[in-house]
């Protein structure tokens, strides 16, 4: 390492501001550490680096590294760090809040190419990962082990991505999100240094801060499994997924589905024998009870597959009943006793705006999306997209909600997390951000 | 508040170190925000409050107050910042890491006297409360509601205490540790301004910092309290504590039960009808098949609730095996996978030192504790007890564990933190702590 460092700070020119045309000798020294074949600067990967799926405009990287292991991860933010170069971690691409784009130019670390699953612990239901795992190659390698990893925010994410944006998800619920699933992390810092975030308990900040932050390398996540054996879970109290009429039409559609176009709650139970029949029979007494026009069940797997399926696919449903267009998610999270009242107004003002939106939640923990369709060259629908998705977040907070359950803030929410935290709270994130990122070069415009 | 600061930078003297005799009108200051008879300089009450039950020490502040509200709590605050005086909080003084020991003196801050329980949410399982709040206050007020606040550390603490050394107790492993359970704080920073950790979610940063670090001022617990109605738990997965030999003969004396002496796993089931009863015959099939010598259990509410009370009150009925001692209790926790074999070679250990222990522990999520006695007038002994705490402190790194479970690190545990989480480690738990408390003055001198 000593070698590239000094490389890295031998007649190197800094990257951008300083000087435009210096970068030559930057990308030499960038494929000093991870190879020739591991570093682009052609147009059309720094593009797709530079988007994630949702509406915000592509920001290209300058450059983009496959890093092999840990140690070239952090040989590449050593040299970064002494150059003044911002690095801004890529997972799957698969995240909607802008989280991606490089407003500030600079290296994108990808990181899908650290991909192994180092060690299974099954009898501590943990998992030692790299960070491009994602989490069905995940469960793929757990399935015969009796073991699952539980967050599950619909599409195939990285792990590290879901530990960026701290993922919820479908199962949050009873199983918590990555929040509650990480056990500890081996953080890159910024100037390339390697954090342990060690043992438990008293090693509150750091794995949170990265976790929720702006961390972007990481190898070591211990994810508790619950294990699948013998499980009983208290009815009503998991997975339930809430899909409005206009979702259930667009997952009938894309999924080939046959149920009813009308909002449907989704409920999963897990256990065996006498016990799942109880919940089962439960469930639908109180259903029914409240109004429901019937209630039905899926007990084999393939059509429990099927119709999660449809769930995880919504975001696609949707996207296809309008080819062409861009999917914009709201992500607002309500205390659930203010849950029915959020979702039958937000229900009237979709109808009332006009829009293509449909609602899908992960109703367990009162966090529910609105998924709505704009044509991002249509700069009056978007306007009218971001507006509605404004109002929403204010609605929520005035519930004592937040504006984002899981997606993580991002570009577009910077100004409802102001609202919602208040000056203290915007001022203490900035401090705790500037401690740990002191030359503002962790994936630099978001959040704050 | 604007009255008061004024008061606090007119015509004061710092506190200590540059005045040693220039302390009345800072006093006077102190009563003028939380009223004359809410403040105390007399030595037994300092001496009182520079002592948990731990064998450290005491250390007295130099003045104790009684705030009523958060109001008054931030005017103290910003007094004490703008005089440069170290503020200590205190909540019912049982911990036993020595964490209220006020090493640079200062004003101690007894919560005891904010002790309402605002709001009650019952539908969202949560409830906003003061922080003297005690554990069993808070969940005889729940009693009603169908609700239960898990988190249960042993000692009737406060939840303030419960939050700052991040309590974790017999429920942790079904319910998670007061890290899980709190939802959300109102936190005094040290000028005294308030900070709201609104939310859910993207606010990782700081409630952590001050669940774990050095915060002292809290009023909003939210706290999701699992419903006792209709739940039904997967069977060994929940509440399991051991208690060997020795520990089954202190509580049998103390708690005057008549239970084997011998090493004891007690099982807590939580269920109803026949998911119960399965439960149960597993659990009894796998304990005998393991070589147990036999297997009891009791269902009635009052035998339920004399064999936990004998074990809430182990730390009480160890003291009771030799009046006048004080106790010392080790705190590691290691991978569930490794528990048998640091058990095993604790308790060698233990009959190789000739001390007085016993091992009561956790052991559903691998935290376990050696509660030995000691004369702490006893220079000799006392060193024995603490190279016998270190030594199984550093087994448990060595089995990738931690120095603490749940008691946190306070005075006595800082070189095995520095083993622990490393050079790196440290360095940014001193940052971030720096960050928040850039005078120092929030518990100064401890855990780092």
């Amino acid at each position: 390492m000593a070698r590239l460092l000094r490389a890295a700070t031998w007649g190197l020119f800094p990257w951008r501001g300083y000087c435009s045309r210096g970068t030559k000798g930057f990308v030499e020294a960038l494929k000093a550490v991870v190879g020739t074949p591991y570093v682009s600067t052609a147009a059309a990967v720094r593009a797709q680096h530079g988007q994630d799926e949702s509406v915000h405009r592509c920001q290209p990287p300058d450059a983009v590294v496959w890093p092999q292991n840990v140690d070239q991860v952090s040989q590449v933010a050593a040299l970064c760090y002494s150059q003044g170069v911002p690095i801004i971690p890529f997972g799957t691409g698969t995240g909607i809040e802008g989280g991606v784009c490089a407003v500030q130019g600079g290296v994108c670390i990808n990181l899908t190419h650290m991909d192994r699953i180092l060690e299974l612990n099954a009898k501590d239901f943990s998992v030692v990962v790299e960070p491009g795992v994602t989490r069905k190659t995940l469960n793929a390698y757990l399935r015969d082990s009796g073991l699952w990893f539980p967050v599950d925010p619909g599409a195939d994410a990285s792990l590290c991505g879901m530990a960026a944006t701290g993922a919820s998800g479908t199962n949050a619920v009873r199983y918590g999100t990555m929040k509650d699933n990480v056990l500890n992390l081996e953080v890159v810092l910024p100037d390339g240094r390697l954090l342990h975030t060690a043992g438990r308990g008293f090693w509150p900040e750091v794995p949170h801060h990265v976790v929720g932050g702006s961390s972007w390398a990481l190898r070591g996540h211990w994810c508790p499994l619950p294990a699948l054996v013998s499980l009983t879970w208290p009815a009503l109290s998991l997975v339930p997924e809430f899909l409005d009429d206009v979702m259930m039409d667009a997952c009938n559609r894309h999924g080939k589905l046959n149920c009813s176009v009308a909002p449907t709650l989704f409920l999963e139970f897990h256990g065996s024998g006498q016990a799942l029949a109880e919940q089962v029979q439960q469930a639908e007494e109180i259903a029914l009870h409240n109004g429901a026009s019937h209630f039905s069940w899926a007990k084999e797997a393939e059509a429990r597959s099927q119709l999660w399926a449809a769930r995880h696919n919504a975001w696609y449903a949707m996207l296809a009943l309008r080819p062409g267009s861009k999917g914009y998610s709201t992500d607002v999270c309500v205390p659930i006793s203010r849950l029915p009242e959020i979702v039958v107004q937000t229900k009237e003002d979709l109808k009332a705006s006009g829009l293509t939106g449909a609602i899908v939640g992960h109703v367990g923990d009162g966090n529910f999306h609105c998924i709505l369709l704009v044509d991002p060259d249509d700069a009056e629908e978007l306007r009218r997209v971001k507006a509605f998705a404004e109002q929403l977040g204010r609605r929520a907070l005035a519930l004592h909600g937040t504006c984002t359950g899981e997606h993580g803030i991002g570009l577009g929410k910077r100004q409802l997390l102001q609202e919602e935290v208040g000056a203290v709270g915007i001022e203490t994130m900035r401090q705790l951000k500037a401690t740990l990122d002191p030359r503002g070069l962790m994936n630099p415009g978001k959040v704050l």
